[in-house]
């Protein structure tokens, strides 16, 4: 019976949902190393999942990082002329946070590694009453090309940072594309849009995220982090004062 | 209005739930080197993450996996006296499962990871319909304990290991005990259960996993892979035989 | 005129070696999941190898893990009917240590792993007068299969942890085969004994572990790392009883 | 007999070396993500290391690449205002190169990754006749600071990226410093200057690599990669005109 009201609403929820009302937003990073114009085959993977997500009304946006102003950094505002702060905002208005990365030398690019360093100002912009971060509840995925090798590496490190930073990460939310062993033509020359794994996990990363996200909106976790670190603090050593500033970081 | 309904709906299921109609299940998978009743330093943070759950009214229930005959393998059952099946039942019954692991050598035990390769057999026993895999709709965590450096590769490779498999990994579901650099005493010898951190995060874990299973269990996930496949198909090469067969694995 | 006369020495060592009164031995492992005698794509790939070194008189031995007793632990003798013992006995006896292991999951096999936390052991059997743990001044290599993803993950941290353990790690030591993004065929299968990238790389690891196996074989790295730990001693702090038990270990 | 013509040699290299006739130079670069003057524990944890190695008469530089423009990329040179060309010609006359980086979200700095990737270059600049690239015959070594986990993924895939690009890694130099599991202190407040294990570690890394950079000076090695690809390409498929641009490459 109650099961019957749940689906109900559920049901009215998902044609509010499909009639523009509570359209989902995403926000995917692309952390290739080239400026624009520059062709980028993690740009064009990522053009497939935002078709993907289109068909759910999921709404898209994309940011080259590289296009922007970002000093290295662990705050989120390294001061004048950091354009961070506004990619920051529309992070935190997403549902889904989305970071596409090119592999190099085995792992993610640099500028990826930029992107969580940045992220790691966050930490410390929790909720009051919770402590809950600004990315809690907020959905995470990972897009990874290279011309080979790599892309486990990528996607376990950023989905692992993402999930440390608030972000729920559901089943099958990495998609990927590589060549075989050693040096070889990128996704683009390769014809790896007509690759099958990656046209696969592309539409599991899609409906899964898209789903999660939606749970989450209406359901999100009511964790209160705060109260949590008190109920720590009375089975632990003394902090010291340093590590009381630092025991709301992740 | 809706909102309401939802929460008095929600508030009746936590009491369906703190009265233990319908209690939540963890299984935690010790893989310590070590055979019962040497000490495991593991063991000693399961502890205490059992003893959280049982406040939240969750079920666990700890394997020692080195204490039972596990074949290597990549199946779900290796032949004639192979553990690994009623091992897999009770992962396939539990609404959580967590993988603790000591580190060597700066990454997971090589029992975690043997763990971890038993669990490819899941892949080819997806849903008929769906295509999901057995293990889709649970919520996965990490107990991590080292002398020193290695948790966040050992977190990240098992957690991303797990999303593949089907789980969900809410945010800071994590927990470890590590010294600082070099060899040095190991969680119980060093008094780590007064470990702030690790007695802050063993809570996060515990509070997000429990909320995210009770979450899924009313709200399943309800992606259907063989359809996406099918659709993935239509814009990719043909696939050959042999990638035919794999076309639902992981 | 020393250049020459060193150049003259080297000439003559050479002709040693090619008339096998310094012959170089290479004991490699295969860290495969599957009993002989079931087809192993890593054995193919090392067997090739093996040909390679043939060629430049370094006799190989491969040592097929899985098919020996070996329990899980970090000592060099677990007890009765432990067989560790004996292949350590062939590693400590070689000129150069090859690992070769398959990808389960994006990182190094089970077997893979149980070996290095093996040789764990040997942290505790240096040299009484330099400190030196027994692999020091062999060599090491790595060799890597799998069907897809993740080679420079195995080979980066085996080759680090054997470098850990006393083995020098010469440049390009590292061949592995690997096919695009997804399940598919394995090396065998894939006919991957005809991947150029792969047939150039398992010669650079021949050639430069044969190398450097006879230059230090001649020039061993004569470090005195007690003496070292001393020195250290005097600018640390006073270290606990059971750090100083532990101040020998990697 | 000949082994004793070669200590007499040995012990006069040592001697010239001694005097200062033929120094080794060892280049290493912090990767802290903090500009000058701030205070980087890296850099504490650096000028540790060149301590010893003045006690080696070995010759350092330092090189805090965050001071330089340095733009993304993948080249040698990326055109007007690049800063990298002029380091990498002191990466190409030193002896021994150490990439000494930050750990955050438990990988290495976004600026150590800027590094390895504009490294990508040399592979495009080997040697006509050998093939060799430029950074072959140099020494590798690695110093890592955090104020937790993560040093051996740092030192694993830092220290085997250098080994493509030519290096070679001796036993024991990675050194590090990270604090307990959790945010806490950094080097410098930790007081990591008294930690014994960093400074036991970063003696054998002084010791190694200075004993592995004058005996590769002496001794380099001869592998001729080019006529390993011609051998390689003889056994393997025929390579697409895009493969074959990039046979040299790492």
């Amino acid at each position: 019976m109650f099961a019957k009201i749940i689906l109900l609403l559920w049901q009215y929820d998902l044609l509010l949902c499909y009639t523009g009302v509570m359209k989902l937003k995403a926000v995917i990073l692309n952390c290739t190393l080239k400026k624009s114009p520059v062709v980028s085959n993690t740009q064009a993977l990522i053009e497939k999942v935002v078709t993907e997500y289109k068909k759910l009304d999921v709404v898209s946006e994309v940011i080259r990082i590289v296009d922007y102003h970002i000093p290295f950094g662990i705050s989120s505002n390294e001061g004048t002329g950091d354009e961070w702060p506004k990619i920051l905002k529309k992070l935190i208005a997403a549902d889904i946070i989305i970071i596409a990365a090119p592999i190099w030398f085995g792992v993610r690019s640099s500028v990826a590694q930029l992107v969580i360093e940045r992220l790691d100002g966050t930490y410390a912009e929790g909720d009051k009453k919770t402590g809950q971060f600004p990315l809690y509840n907020k959905v995470a995925g990972c897009i990874v090309t290279g011309n080979e090798d790599g892309a486990h590496d990528v996607a376990a490190n950023t989905l692992f940072n993402l999930s440390h930073l608030g972000c729920v990460v559901p089943p099958n939310v990495d998609t990927y594309w590589v060549g075989s062993a050693g040096p070889g033509p990128s996704y683009i020359e390769a014809d790896g849009k007509h690759h099958l794994y990656t046209n696969k996990t592309l539409r599991f990363l899609v409906h899964n995220t898209a789903y999660m996200a939606k749970l989450l909106k209406k359901n999100p976790i009511p964790t209160n982090l705060k109260e949590l670190i008190v109920e720590a603090q009375e089975e632990s050593h003394e902090p010291t004062d340093m590590e009381k500033e630092k025991l709301l970081h992740g």
